[in-house]
């Protein structure tokens, strides 16, 4: 038997999967812009977690994992330049060419933490033709419009009938004074409402025809189509960070909802972040410790609910939860004597951590890079 | 400097890239629905050779090599199942986990052998609006017709102004009485024009909207597409095996240039066969000795114009030119000692090769499986 918190319903259920024997499970992968991080490493190992542990239940498992490659724009809204797109100008490369090599990265990352692959790994780009079906069905459900060639999702219209806010528990009232006013926002009916499409603006790279405009899909889009194209308009599981959950999650069930006339997902479920100083790491953030810098930390995730990384000084206070845990790669970062004894050493000490703990425990080991980094925070 | 032995005039030229300093080259990919074999190993080499040379040379190289995960039916032309919808039934389940499987084991293998990774990595499902596009733009310029809700292109038409069977050698008039009658040929003008879009017929898996029906790409679509979308309407190389030499190659150029009224590609260069018995070495034909059975053969590379794989009363007659080389992976396939005794040992005196040989030169070492196999053919 296995019991799963369902973030929907706040309450932990016991599973029963929607077809007997068989489980559906998709769960938000990587926008493919830069090197992944902790942040990345936590999801997939939790959903790893999950795969193998259903598997071994004996479900036949189909699970999907998406890679986004476009429409994910700066501030996580409408509005701002293509993530993608922006790293592709800087570089002066195509975008293509950076989808495929963080892509490439992030394969290596996974099967370097041991990581089993998606049985489906679809790309958003992929599947702009299902993406724009999509848009045409909730706009004749009458849940979207379209002005300026951009179709926006009509969420107040939606929420008369349905529920807006039923997974992150925000009420509209409150969104209306907590959405900031953003380039292109004008043309929606009201701020909370989200593109399905988007026009393109002049130098935009990634674009496709369609029937309302040259441009590209909104980014919460790709989620409800990829997901109901591989596992059926009703599955099982929909997993993804916490940071998820609202917007993206909340307008993946109103799409949904929109255009399928019912809720796709049974279960929602969400891994907690990694913070650094009580901020969420994310490479947009720029406080990201990528894989390649500590590419192992397999142990750290059972032993805490909520991975934190510190200053010493705040550290101190955890050092008999043996809080963080991190193992390092020696090979890649074996330190050499003089480099120990000036950093790593005299840090560890400090923190009052054994030096040689007992069994699989292992403290926080860190390349001098890291622990300057540390150190600095 | 560097000589490349066009195949499109048959001649050694001297390689001068299109623009100064860059260099775009596009080799046909894997149809991912079954194990890579020595064959793809063979050109995933050859290219890999060639796009390490051209960066050693200092050139900006942009290598993109397609996944056909669409469009590729079992008899290489506009007629029969599928290959990954059939393999997709046959296993019930969804094409796209067939395309998963086999694209990660395809990844595993390039890695195993060293290879690098090209800059893209374009799917033909990913391309679907595109191909859709270019059809459009040969419909316009009067060099493909509709019918039934498929497209097909013009071959006779296209003659007329250009060259069908350039690349190739090959005339019209020959094709006439060669090309055998197909289901699902009637509909064409000529039986050597072929699909640009085919409307599904019932029981196809993978099908989208079209303009013309619901259907799917036809298979040389996809390489004109990709090609010049990420390398430009003109680009330096274009790679594949010699048994892609026609039609699809040939079907590309025609497109190409009906398309975009120039021909896209500078040097064509085919890489040769891997020959069982004469024949090729291929999934479909069931010969095929898989790169999980051999792991490594990279040294075989260097001394042989075209790589044969014979049985041991033939190889006799070609021991003195060291004709098979194949490494093996010793992890995987070491022998005990018994099995050695019985099989290996046994038969690798009888071809009379050293057993201990100089150098880097590697006699053939087979495990059981493969030696038994070779020794039935």
């Amino acid at each position: 038997m296995l019991s799963i918190y369902n973030t929907l319903t706040r309450k932990k259920e016991i599973f029963e999967p929607i077809h007997p024997s068989h489980v559906g499970m998709y769960v938000c992968g990587p926008t493919v812009y830069g090197d992944a991080h902790l942040g990345h490493a936590r999801a997939a190992i939790t959903f790893d977690l999950l795969y193998r542990y259903l598997k071994y239940l004996g479900y036949k498992v189909r699970y999907v994992r998406n890679i986004t490659d476009v429409g994910h724009l700066e501030n996580d809204a409408d509005a701002g330049e293509d993530k993608i797109g922006k790293r592709a100008r800087l570089e002066e490369i195509e975008p293509m060419e950076i989808v495929q090599r963080y892509t490439n990265h992030y394969h290596a990352n996974m099967a370097q933490l041991g990581m089993l692959s998606p049985d489906i790994e679809p790309h958003a780009s992929g599947h702009i033709i299902e993406q724009q079906q999509f848009a045409k069905k909730i706009l004749e459900n009458g849940y979207a419009y379209e002005m300026n060639g951009s179709v926006y999702f009509d969420v107040e219209k939606y929420n008369r009938k349905y529920h807006y806010g039923k997974l992150s528990g925000r009420k509209l009232e409150d969104l209306i004074t907590n959405t900031r006013e953003l380039e292109g926002q004008k043309e929606k009916k009201n701020p909370y409402d989200f593109a399905l499409w988007k026009k393109m603006t002049p130098g935009h790279i990634m674009h496709w025809p369609s029937p309302w405009s040259e441009g590209y899909p909104g980014w919460h889009l790709e989620c409800s189509v990829m997901s109901t194209r591989y596992l059926g308009e009703k599955f099982d599981i929909h997993g993804g960070g916490m940071d998820l959950l609202f917007p993206h999650h909340e307008c993946e069930i109103a799409q949904s909802t929109a255009a399928l006339g019912t809720e796709s997902v049974k279960y929602w479920m969400h891994n907690n972040l990694i913070t650094i100083n009580g901020q969420k790491m994310g490479k947009s953030l720029g406080n990201a410790i990528s894989l390649n810098e500590i590419r192992f930390f397999q142990e750290a995730i059972h032993y805490l609910k909520r991975l934190m990384i510190l200053c010493p000084s705040v550290f101190l206070s955890f050092r008999h939860t043996t809080a963080v845990l991190l193992t390092f790669q020696t090979r890649q970062y074996r330190l050499r004597k003089k480099d120990w004894n000036d950093y790593g050493r005299e840090w560890l000490c400090s923190t009052g951590l054994p030096l040689h703990p007992p069994g699989r425990l292992m403290p926080l080991l860190l390349n001098r890079k890291a622990s300057m980094r540390l150190m600095m925070i």
